[in-house]
C-alpha cells in the first residue's frame, strides 16, 4: 500500500477484464457476462485475461493479473475470481492503481500486486454496498462480482465502495533471498505454454549502474548466460532473459527449456554476480 | 410453449452470445463472428457461451444455455449450433424467451426451454425468410445462423420469421421420478471443471412452505446433507446444495465429489424427504 | 501479388482479429488486448481467430487465416503473429487484401494469401514506422504487433506503412501435383477437430463446364465418392466434399474419417477423373 494515495478521479473506460479458475467449458464466463452486460449499458467490451488458471490456485492468479493488468488503459476493472472460499464470509477488496480498479476476494490475489505498486490504494468493500443478484450462494462471480464491476463501469468510483484496508490476507511471499556472497536466490513461479521458467526475480532486483546483465543464473546444475532476447543465442540453446512480465525467464531458443532442464514450478535459482 | 404468448416488441440489445461443439483450435468460430460483424452494423458484442460442448451433444448444449441466457438483458439474441444433422432438411427454430432470441436447429436444443420458460413463442422458421451466405453446404452455423442472427440484431423482430411451432423435436426428458414413498428419483446431467455433479432436480421440484432443506440426498451409497453453500461443511466433506444452475449439486468442500464417489452423467441419485 | 494493386481507399471497420500460438492459459493474449483498448480508442471489437496454433506451425496459421478472413468486412485488421524468430531481425509484413489489412511477420505466414487473393498488395514494413510500447524484447505481439495494428484502427493507410514487398519469405508449396493421366495427387494439409481431412485441393482446381463433381477421391486405399454435404451419404459412410475452407475434405458422416481411415498430415489424397 502507498503512503501518497492516488487522488485522481475515477474515468471508466468501460472495459472489464475476466480471469478465473472455471475453465471455459461449463457456461459459467458465459453468464457472468450476460449480468455484466445487463447490468452496465455504459460496458465498452470484456477482455478475458484467462479461465485457464489451475483451480484454486491463488498465486498463479496473481501472477496473471500483474502479467496483464499493467497494459490495460486508466478506468479498466478487473474482476479476478479465483476463490477457494465461496460461500463464506470472506470479504471482497478492490485496488486502485495506474488509475485502474481490480476487483478479488481478501485471499491474497491483491496483497501483492497494493504492496508493488506505487500510489495504489487497497479498500476492503462495505458489505452493504454490495450488490447482488440472482439467488445462488455458490456463484459469487455472476451474483455479486458482476454487479459491482458494472457499478464501477457506470461511474461509481472505487472510494465510495469501502474503506482503506491494511490488513489484506497475503500470499507466501515468492521465494528471492540475498546471499552472503552477494547471490539472489529464487525460485521458478511458472511454466509457461511455451517451457519457459518463469523467476521470482525482477528487473528491479538488478537494477544497477550498467544495467541488468552483470549475473549469470545457474540452474539445474548449468550456468545460463543473460541475453536481451532468445534469438540472441543459437537454436536449442538454453538462456536467461527478461521476459514481458519483466521477471528473468529461463528459456530456449525453438526449444522448451522445462523439458531440457526438469523445471517445475519450486525449481531453485541462483543468481550469481559476475563480479562474485 | 406458452399459452399467453409474448406480445413485447422486439428490442435488440446488440449483444449476440454463441455455442457451439466446434472447438476454438479451428478457425470456424472466427469465420462466423466475422459474418456477423459483416453483415450487423449495429453489433455491439458476441459473447462466447462456450464452444466445448461434447461433440454433437445437444443435451449438454441445452443444459449450458439454460444455465446462461436467464442473465443476459432483453433483446440479446442466443446461436446455439450443435447439429448433427447440418445438410439435412431439418428445420431451424427461434425461440422467444424473457424478451430474448434463442436460435438452433430442430434437434431438441430448445424443446426444453419453450416447455418451461413462462411466456415464451417457438416459431419455425420459414425457410423462404432464410438469408443465405456463401457456397459451403456443411457450415450452416456461419452460411446460416450468422446471417440470420444478424437480421435479428438489426431490428427484424423473432414474430416475422416464421410460424408457430407446437411440434418441436424433444430430446428425451431427463430422468425425475416422483417414487411410492416421497422420494423423488433424479440422475446426475453433467460433471463440471470442479468435479460438482448437476442433476436433473431443480428448485421448483422442492418447494413448500419452509422451502427446499426437507430433504436428504442418497447418492453411491452415501447421504448427503442439504446445505446451502460449499462452506456449511467442513473440507471434503460432500453436500448437495442448489446450485448456480437453480438444480440441485452434489458437491465435495474444496475436493472433486465426482472423483470421490465416483460420479458420472446418468447417475442415480435419490432426494429422500426428511419426514419420511 | 497482383499486377493490379488496390486503390481503395483504407477505412477501419474498428475490427481487430487475433491468432496465435500463445494458448488462452497465459495471460499474454489478455496483455495483447490490454495494449489495443489502450492505444485505439476507435476499436470496436477484438476477435479471436484462434491461439492454439501448435507452437510455431506457421504452415496452420496460414491455414487458420484463410479460412477466417474472408468473412470479415472490409477495414478489419488482423493479427497474425506465430512467430519462431522473435527477437531477430525478422521484418513485418502487412498485406491488403478484400479491403482488410493483414500484420504478420515475414514468415511464410502471409505469403500464400499475397499469390492467390487478386488484386491484393504485400508491403514491407518500414521499421522507422513501428510504434514500440514496453520494454520487452521477447514479445513483439503486444509490444509491436498491437500498437501497429491500432494505428490501422486508428486510420493509418496500410499503404504508408511501408513498400512494397517482392520477395516475402515463403512456406513450401502445398503439394498438389498433376499426374500424367489426368489425375491430381494433393495431400491432408489438416485433421480438423471432427477428424475430418482438409486436403491441399480447392474449388478452382477442379472447376470446369459442369462443375466440380467429375471425380473420385482414393485415399488410404479406399474409394470416395465427391457429395455436396455429410447428409448424402449414409450414416458411418466416408465423403469428399467441398468444405467451408473451399477445399475438398475428406469426412465421415457422424464419424471421424481421420480415426477410421488412419489419416494424418502429410497422408496423400488422389483425385480421379470420372471419365479417367
Amino acid at each position: 500500500m502507498s503512503k501518497t494515495p492516488s487522488t485522481r478521479p475515477w474515468r471508466p473506460s468501460g472495459i472489464v477484464t475476466l480471469l478465473s479458475d472455471w475453465g471455459l467449458e461449463d457456461p459459467y464466463v458465459g453468464a457472468m457476462k450476460g449480468v455484466l452486460y445487463r447490468e452496465a449499458p455504459e460496458l465498452r467490451a470484456i477482455v478475458d485475461l484467462g479461465h485457464e488458471v489451475p483451480p484454486q490456485d491463488v498465486a498463479t492468479a496473481a501472477l496473471f493479473l500483474e502479467g496483464a493488468f499493467p497494459f490495460f488503459p486508466a478506468g479498466t476493472v478487473h474482476v479476478a475470481v479465483v476463490d477457494p472460499e465461496v460461500g463464506t464470509r470472506r470479504s471482497l477488496l478492490v485496488l486502485e492503481a495506474r488509475g485502474q480498479a481490480l476487483l478479488a476476494p481478501d485471499n491474497g490475489l491483491l496483497a501483492g500486486l497494493a504492496e508493488r505498486e506505487p500510489g495504489s490504494i487497497l479498500r476492503r468493500i462495505d458489505p452493504g454496498r454490495l450488490p447482488i443478484v440472482g439467488a445462488s450462494a455458490t456463484f459469487h462471480g455472476r451474483d455479486r462480482f458482476a454487479p459491482l464491476a458494472a457499478r464501477l463501469v457506470g461511474g461509481t468510483p472505487p472510494a465510495s465502495l469501502g474503506t482503506s484496508c491494511a490488513d489484506p490476507r497475503e500470499l507466501p511471499a515468492e521465494e528471492l533471498v540475498a546471499l552472503e556472497d552477494g547471490s539472489l536466490r529464487g525460485t521458478i513461479v511458472r511454466i509457461d505454454r511455451f517451457g519457459n521458467g518463469i523467476t521470482s526475480a525482477r528487473r528491479e532486483h538488478f537494477l544497477g549502474s550498467d544495467g541488468e546483465r552483470r549475473f549469470t543464473c545457474r540452474v539445474a546444475g548449468r550456468d545460463l548466460p543473460l541475453r536481451r532476447t532468445y534469438a540472441d543465442v543459437a537454436r536449442g540453446e538454453l538462456v536467461c532473459l527478461l521476459d514481458s512480465y519483466d521477471r528473468f525467464e529461463i528459456a530456449e531458443r525453438d526449444g522448451d527449456a522445462a523439458r531440457t532442464l526438469g523445471l517445475a514450478r519450486g525449481t531453485q535459482v541462483l543468481f550469481v554476480p559476475m563480479e562474485a
